[in-house]
């Protein structure tokens, strides 16, 4: 998905990260900060595909969406894997993400089949683009792993379809999935928020403080301009509105 | 687990079946009844673990029952490809197999973390000790492969630690243990018999009808016993009555 931001055309302001910018223990806490919202966020995708799985109503559906969500698993066994090369402990790492990530699903647990594809159309997309967003701003090495975990769309694309046909099938549904869709990026975006302000970390790999690395703010808001703008564009290929 | 069983005092009755008795469709049918009934069995496991995965209280919980999890899903595919190999639909052979395991799920829905621990406990295994039964009259290839899929005892091996240390920091835990186990054992009971009535292919392949194959009466009692016993002494491990 978004293969438009993982090449954005505004280029990253200053000097691309090198491996050796991993001896600055700032630098390397963003980074750490960074994989462990990832490898935490990926833990809870798996669950949450299971879940779906789980509800689908044929042993067809289920094994596919099995094996989307074990993908997902395979992810955070790689970014636990690269916080361990960094020296950094996968499961401190990730705690400190628990509390906003466990409260947006928790404020948009979906109630049904469509709820819960919309959650993935929706809701995972948005977070996987601002995720390749920072991804700018790491080492080359741990921005190919990101990179690379943010590449499987196989959810997307399956979710998309699945959508696609059970909006077709039944008009009325459209309106209630765009308001179910306005209400993940609403929680997703206050959630984003508060992750933002417990880890000064994280946004001190995002914004230059000084660093020569980062974004000023009016290229801060360019970026979630992009974000909003291809979700926006997300829900108008299946007809929503955003 | 279940060691005693996999390789029982009483031997099988008759010759033992041979890759050639494959060409006989009674016998194929039942040989893709069972492996229907244990892919279905791995999949539903998948999903029950992993909802434990979820409940659980730490990272590193979460990410090891993940990992036995994803296992059992393994066991899956490799039963599938099985009943692939044997030229049958394996969402059809698992389909016929739907009603009595869901049915078991459904009845027997853990309601906390120690009540799930004691369904994979006493359930899975008193499931597993009967397979490995059914796995006596069956063609040399599919035994070795219900032999491979029953060996893997992580997940058993967990929930008893974990049951044990429960045990020791609240003893009144056991009482409800031992009364939450024999609900498991009594459903298990009711849904294998009403599996066993609906699929005169799998009743076929454990039951000597004339074919020269299989269980007189005798030994089926035998059989039960045997996997009665084995409930029986896990339940005193844990110092519970079964």
């Amino acid at each position: 998905m978004a293969d438009d931001l993982s090449a954005p055309d505004n280029p990253t302001t200053g000097a691309e990260r090198t491996e050796a910018d991993l001896s600055d223990p700032a630098f390397r806490a963003g980074v750490v900060s960074l994989l462990g919202m990832l490898a935490y966020g990926e833990l809870v995708s798996f669950f949450t595909v299971v879940t779906d799985a789980d509800r689908a109503p044929s042993t067809v559906k289920k094994v596919s969406l099995t094996e989307v969500a074990i993908r997902e698993f395979e992810h955070h066994k790689m970014l636990t894997a690269r916080l361990e090369e960094l020296g950094a402990n996968p499961h401190e790492a990730m705690a400190r993400f628990r509390p906003a990530l466990d409260e947006w699903h928790r404020r948009c647990t979906p109630t049904d089949w469509y709820e819960g594809l919309m959650k993935v159309y929706a809701g995972s997309t948005i977070a996987a683009d601002f995720y390749a967003e920072c991804g700018r701003f790491v080492d080359p090495q741990t921005r190919t792993l990101v990179e690379q975990v943010l590449a499987d769309s196989d959810h997307y694309a399956y979710a998309k379809r699945e959508l696609e046909a059970g909006i077709i099938r039944d008009p009325k549904l459209a309106a209630r999935m765009a308001l179910w869709g306005r209400r993940i990026v609403g929680e997703a975006l206050s959630q984003a928020q508060r992750a933002a302000a417990d880890n000064d970390e994280l946004t001190g790999l995002l914004i230059d403080q000084g660093s020569g690395h980062g974004l000023d703010l009016a290229e801060l808001m360019h970026l979630f301009t992009r974000i909003t703008e291809a979700h926006t564009r997300r829900m108008e290929d299946l007809g929503l509105s955003a």
